[in-house]
């Protein structure tokens, strides 16, 4: 890799769907050179109309050949075989950071590239319901947690690079071991979307037409995960399967645990319980007014809390 | 009951919270007088303040008997006391509707009132994660749906004010026998709330510091239901024990029918799952839209599907 600020960078996008595009559209002007690898015709039309990327193909080699620093913005199996393909299409290695969803698998392919690649993992904590370029956001990143996870093939170049790309798009990194992302992101994403789900298939088993009349702005919010793209979800869940089952296993027990105490009729449990519920999501809220406002910072274990503001 | 139209008569609100201040605020100037009963001195001040209501009072007696119909818009515990009181506080009885989150429990109560009281079952399908008055809102009803539930004290005349009523706030009506509305909102209402809980509930059980900074606006409004008053919802599920406990049983089984697929590593189920759940969530969502559009009309059984216009 010869650039070693993202200024001098030329970038190349993998995938301009939600993330990749809205990547693209942050970085306008940050870089030497934005180049995007898109199979979709239509979306490299959208692309170039649309002034997203500089130059765009749908042949990953040339877009590989072009490119600084490769950033993976694809569904994490396409990621998977990217990361197999490189040393072939891109034999003097190249800097490379991905956005995928799952970690561990991701940073055990990235160990194997040859010693001329240089790779971090990265996982952007925003998204949408809409997928595509058409969805695609430039202020998306923004304010958002960024992860990003080391591995046995990240140097302090690559590192610098991705960290400089993060704050270029407004986000705040958070260095992660890749197992530890897969716990948390279990927990507070791949089970909320099959939360949700198996809300909409509850519902939808009732099969009467005056469920979703009744439904309201609560049922909106809590199923949303459920219109995730189905292709997307598949990859997460295949490649974080172990996690996913012990952290689902774990909120089955807390949903089992309340209708205990439903069933018994223990009001004063219940009572407890439910104040709870509200003390842990007053904490959680907390938490993310104080995020917003810049109250944590990133370190090499994680991140620390600054002081308050007086 | 004198006034046949809600133009003419007297409405007192009992309960000036989020629920009972919005409708207070979409009722101006389309009754013939607007009594608000609250407890709370500071809410009474605050309803006068911004001329809420006509009249306020903390004494229910006194607001009851100012009344041509009582809107009861308190917590479901709250809304049964107030029934069992209404006998002695208002002897000549007058017109009853309800605001309650469940119904059949109230209904058995309405049935027992005397024969002077004219009594509907209500529940607007709306609400917002801030309770009280500062949070109400003159629109919070407008196009949302507005179950009506009859019974054995329901005439064609309280019917009739009530419909007057649900049309002033913009509100779709429909009625549905109170066990029903019961069974459907624990699937829509209740069941989403303990599965938020248990999925805040889970998250904090992490005991990380590093969880709330990696979720994101999925986690947010997969778990917004959380924050809803622990009071409201422990008479909610107390009043629903039966249908809430079904519902998340078959909520359960949902969840544990995913997690056998994942865990058999069973690509083609698993793939055939998470599409239905999309298709699902694509008719869920078809459908408030096309509800928004009023191609819902309400009938004696539920709702009738409009011709959709050309």
């Amino acid at each position: 890799m010869e650039a070693k600020r993202l200024q001098d960078a030329r970038v190349c996008i993998v995938g301009l769907g939600l993330m990749g595009g809205s990547l693209a559209l942050a970085l306008r002007g940050r870089a030497a050179k934005l180049v995007g690898v898109e199979l979709h015709a239509a979306t490299r039309r959208r692309a170039l109309r649309g002034r997203v990327v500089d130059v765009v193909t749908a042949d990953l080699a040339e877009g590989a050949r072009q490119a600084d620093l490769l950033v993976l913005a694809t569904p994490v199996s396409v990621i998977l075989t990217t990361l197999a393909a490189l040393p072939r299409l891109r034999p003097a290695g190249c800097a490379v950071l991905d956005l995928g969803s799952t970690k561990t698998d991701i940073s055990a392919r990235m160990e194997r590239l040859p010693a001329g690649f240089e790779a971090i993992g990265g996982h952007p904590m925003c998204g949408k319901e809409q997928a595509g370029l058409a969805a695609a956001d430039e202020m998306l990143y923004c304010g958002q947690t960024f992860v990003l996870c080391r591995n046995g093939r990240t140097t302090p170049r690559v590192e610098q690079l991705a960290l400089e790309l993060v704050t270029a798009v407004g986000a705040q990194p958070l260095f992660l071991p890749p197992e530890t992302h897969d716990e948390i992101a279990a927990t507070v994403s791949h089970v909320p979307y099959l939360a949700a789900s198996a809300l909409v298939h509850s519902a939808a088993a009732m099969a009467d037409e005056r469920v979703w009349p009744v439904s309201a702005s609560g049922f909106r919010d809590a199923a949303r995960l459920a219109g995730s793209d189905p292709r997307m979800m598949l990859d997460i869940l295949k490649t974080n399967r172990a996690a996913v089952l012990a952290r689902l296993a774990h909120y089955q027990q807390a949903l089992t645990a309340v209708a205990e105490l439903l069933r018994a009729d223990d009001e004063q449990l219940l009572s407890a319980w439910l104040s709870e519920t509200q003390r842990h999501y007053a904490d959680y809220r907390q938490h993310k007014e104080g995020f917003k406002e810049g109250f944590y910072v990133h370190a090499d274990d994680g991140f620390r809390r600054q002081h308050a503001p007086e």
